[in-house]
């Protein structure tokens, strides 16, 4: 697959999984929406089926929708493309969160205008601690990734790839296998940093809301933005070296 | 498959889905429900859970279930059927709709008579916004629908059809896939407007709202009727349209 | 599949049905329990899941657990079994649905023995309706288990029994298919009676409630105990005489 | 499979099981959690999806994450591992228990930390009963387990193993369907005890517990812990036991 196709199905891909991801923390934390006050399983569970959307969707070019998965796998020395391709994942990536965020903001436009704490509205786009302190929150955002990424290798849902690494599946059972895994540790290990787990999830949409005309919005915590760029990079990297020395396959 | 077989399927599936759709609002909006203030979550799975038992049950005629779907997937150019077969498939739908919708006011007769607020029961048939403006409204519908079309004209999830177009799927887990993807645009985009995202699903329903004999019932909202219709038709219409210069197959 | 093997599976199914589906309610309505309070979107899932674990059980007998599904594929003129089987389903249907409500009540022993209200113990056992009607209840009852068998009969999820008529699936798939219609039903027509949907579910756990020595019960409202018998024997019947007319395959 | 490639698979599963199950109880108990107060239902849904994601990482060793799964296997008479085997899966199995339940703490470390009830934080780590009473409590657990290891020796989405026992699965489906009766034991059978079903489970991060330097914890309540290790394991001992004498096959 070229450059160019790759890059267009992780943005196609990316943008869907941040339009409903951001979505649901939207219809979550703005008061004139339908479901405000949703609570944190709805939002869990409409992350998972996010990434399930936007898998599908970018099931051509592997589906990775993360930067933290595509250097896992390169770091696996095995993947089935090489970093020649990075560059295509990450800028489709990159591309697609903006996009997505940005959709999402149109389609909550009239409850964004109509809400009454406007610089609460930054979950809606980034994520940020409960207790700030730059060490742990790295940790929380380094095992949460270390997870989904050593579960991406491992899983028998995710079909091999043509260099003998697994990739997402290929299939929509693979997928739903994914979502699942996604609500899993939204559920288990998002509560002390609402879990970036992707660094483009995170720093795309952080971008689109420092740039949109969002009535009385709070700063972006630039200060806190790599925890959550590094963590994931750094745990998605850990699981692709020690799955290689795992007596796999 | 003939005209009658498609109006038929299609009328089953239509039926089940908003028997269960509409079911699900009048559980959590009806006082005497054991499913009072249910919550925006059980929406939006038991939406999911509609949709899938419903394209279940209209199999034989690929399960459009949904005008957007219809004819977005006549926008592909490349649809296994063609302009003959959809008054087929919208007749089919909005008739389905309106028994479907007839079904569910049966199956809650009782707590519509003993509720205390029958002007409040609109939302059991139909959508509305929670900021009215047409044109954002307009666009939360279009992006709804534009996901959902997407998503199926791209999905592995989604078994070619005849033309070279998929359909839904044909398969226990490509009904299963949609679901998935309904309840996360419900939880993620459904907030402003209440996710119609479907013609026949907003306007068959609200066409029987305004025959039933409800006591003391509130107004049909003709003037935002238009909305739900042209929204999710422009949506489906457009996915349809991306579809053709992508490099797919 | 001989007379007796047909009782044990039905038997072991619907026990393990019962068990979980009695389970829930008891987590969700008595107070020393940590669902407590849990919510109806948690009984529903819970039961959908009980349905699940049965079912998949009672995999060799066809995982029929509920007269009105068996009754409803009789009624097809087309399944896989005869009357002389018949007696051997409902034989094990009631009997297992007595020895789950009793594994239940044994499960939540102490929880029963420390409920401030007794009397409102009986919905853990069996359906009852918000607002007593029998007419319009029976009308509930009835569309609940037509959807239920219907969707039975037609979903590509279940794969075609010996006799041409599709049983439930066979797979683990098609369980979880049946699954989630469940949850639909319950989520979204379950408000007006509880769906009892299944004779034996209501019938066998009232039986247990009216002879278990429980502190300070209430009546088992006999009274009331023949519309979720009568209710859903009809509702499978008739979707099954539907299934006749209908030109499927 | 080797001894220690055997311990290692079982290890890594199950850590991953506890890391995602005691961080969903984390999340909901710890107040500076995001998903505090998340209710009985996203805990349950959580440990579901915790045994899915473990479950597939210790796909290679049989993925059974549990003694109770293991010896009831065993008890079959009639399993694809001997005796030799047992010490490398209990072992694997603890370990991985304390391992996992180390990495939920040091994910929520801040959150631990700022808790204003520390004695209460107990519950993150092991089971414990609402109404303490031996016999009872054994009840529950032995009732628990028996339906897990009981569905699992006979569900289909069970594949065979090699002396003709199912199995996990050796799929992503056989492992969804875990994780929905894991998911419906939990809201069913889990309101009096919290379900432990799995002595690796509980003891292993009770252990951890009283190893911790958790600032003003409380006691490990080591009167009671033998009550989730027997209770299991009599529970999945019956269901081997009982698989035995039924016509399977």
């Amino acid at each position: 697959m070229n450059f160019g196709e790759i890059l267009v199905w992780e943005l196609l891909g990316t943008a869907a999984l941040i339009l409903l991801g951001a979505g649901v923390v939207a219809n979550v934390v703005l008061k004139k929406s339908l479901g405000n006050n949703g609570g944190w399983l709805m939002i869990t569970i409409a992350w998972g089926f996010a990434v399930f959307a936007g898998a599908s969707i970018a099931n051509p070019s592997g589906a990775h929708l993360n930067p933290a998965v595509t250097l896992g796998l390169i770091a696996t020395g095995n993947s089935n493309f090489g970093w020649a391709e990075v560059p295509a994942y990450l800028i489709g990536q990159m591309l697609g969160a903006m996009i997505g965020a940005t959709l999402a903001w149109l389609t909550y436009k009239l409850q964004f205008d109509t809400h009454d704490d406007p610089a609460g509205t930054r979950g809606i786009f980034c994520t940020g601690p409960t207790v700030p302190n730059y060490g742990w929150n790295l940790v929380t955002e380094i095992i949460g990734t270390f997870v989904l990424v050593f579960w991406i290798l491992l899983s028998p849902a995710a079909a091999p790839g043509d260099g003998g690494v697994p990739t997402f599946g290929n299939s929509a059972l693979g997928y739903a296998a994914v979502a699942f895994v996604v609500i899993g540790i939204g559920a288990s290990l998002g509560g002390p940093t609402g879990y970036a787990i992707n660094p483009a999830r995170d720093l795309g949409p952080r971008i689109v809301y420092a740039l949109l005309p969002i009535k009385g919005k709070g700063s972006p915590e630039w200060n806190y933005s790599w925890v959550p760029v590094v963590g994931p990079i750094i745990g998605g990297v850990l699981a692709g070296l020690l799955f290689q020395i795992l007596p796999v396959g």
